[in-house]
């Protein structure tokens, strides 16, 4: 995976259960929180494109957990992206425990586009990416 | 899948975000409370292994989201599991909407059982299985 | 306070926190979803209201935690309500844990109604009061 | 109040209801999550405070909502805090919009310090107080 994006986060007491580690529901806010982050960055954010009738909708989500973070251990959430197919997206998402290195998680979360419910080609995406000088595909 | 435990739920507002649909992240709540109360009708309640110094920790999850949940939907979390390996446990775990059996999900969670950190063998299980006449295979 | 609306409850494990208890924050869940299960059974439902341009927003809340709830454990929320200005509603919300009926919080939750952000005068309370038969004063 | 300690915190679009707005639960969390931030800088970590059986544990707590904030609003946390009686500690918190400086909430939360479920003397925060040249009172 070719990572466009990364941001880093820090784990909040109230997100660890009583194992005293992150729940596993967690990860997935904080791989939506990273997504939306860098939508937001290439001119697409959630709530202005809900606004606008557009809805960024998850189909599938494939998690490999492979570590576990505990109260403020900091990370870093790795954001690649590519087409499947004519209207999928597939997000592929790494998280990195920063004091190691070490991968935690492993994620492919695909996506479409609707617009009144109904999926649509990504081509706000296409557009985003070719204002960056990137290529989507 | 053959199931061997279903729960009801209802969405609840809080749940839903500015979509106005279930968060994703919320599916795997209800999904991890549905194999909770499961694993203590069987009596492998999670505090309680906790306390024992037994953690039930999942190392991957695959959801596929075929339809959206809403404020106040009533739904059933139908459950069933098989080994995978030595020491693997998967949860077949399927969303249904009540008012019309639709799927709304269908996930594969697979499971460890740790003893101090370490994968340990799902004997517990099998304990657990048999005092009901069930086979764990 | 006179309970005119009690909803039965249980913790569930996601709810803990690192203490093994009910993280607080999630009380204000609870408190929330029982109101809004009493406003849909009045006739007034939080998502539709949405709809109509009509939001409840709360203004203040007041909550005096006594016990702390652990995981499964059972708990009933009652609720009062009543005017307090020409706009304020104040919530009179207990939780009580059912093994032994002692009181785990007691809050005051008071709440405006707005439409397009601007609060107004509560008239569909008294509506939907009037259609119960009670009084809300 | 005199603000002893100050975070920044950027609102995550999970964390926004139906409404599109912070959900009333979250800035608990908000609020929550600044507490632990400042006990951890003068050298009281939650987690490691309940690990040698120390629990801070919230007994009260009053919220006055005054605006809301929507998805990718930034505000800052400030937090003072005073002893009342000779086991309470009173947190005073208010969240401000960083864009207009606009006050979000006031909040006061009221904790006493258990060990094994008993109040004990805050006499810890007097010491990590000393440490600093500050007064706790």
């Amino acid at each position: 995976m070719e990572s466009v994006f990364e941001m880093e986060m820090m784990v909040r007491d109230y997100e660890c259960d009583i194992q005293g580690i992150v729940n596993n529901a967690v990860y997935q806010h904080y791989l939506e929180h990273a997504r939306h982050q860098f939508l937001h960055e290439i001119g697409l954010g959630f709530a202005r494109m809900h606004e606008d009738g557009i809805d960024a909708v998850a189909t599938r989500v494939e998690i490999d957990y492979k570590l576990t973070l505990r109260p403020r251990d900091v990370f870093v959430v790795k954001l690649g992206l590519r087409k499947q197919g004519r209207v999928r997206i597939v997000f592929d998402q790494t998280i990195v425990r920063k004091s190691d290195g070490r991968t935690v998680l492993d994620a492919q979360v695909t996506a479409v586009l609707t617009r009144n419910g109904r999926p649509i080609a990504p081509s706000l995406f296409d557009e985003a990416f070719a204002s960056k000088g990137w290529k989507f595909e």
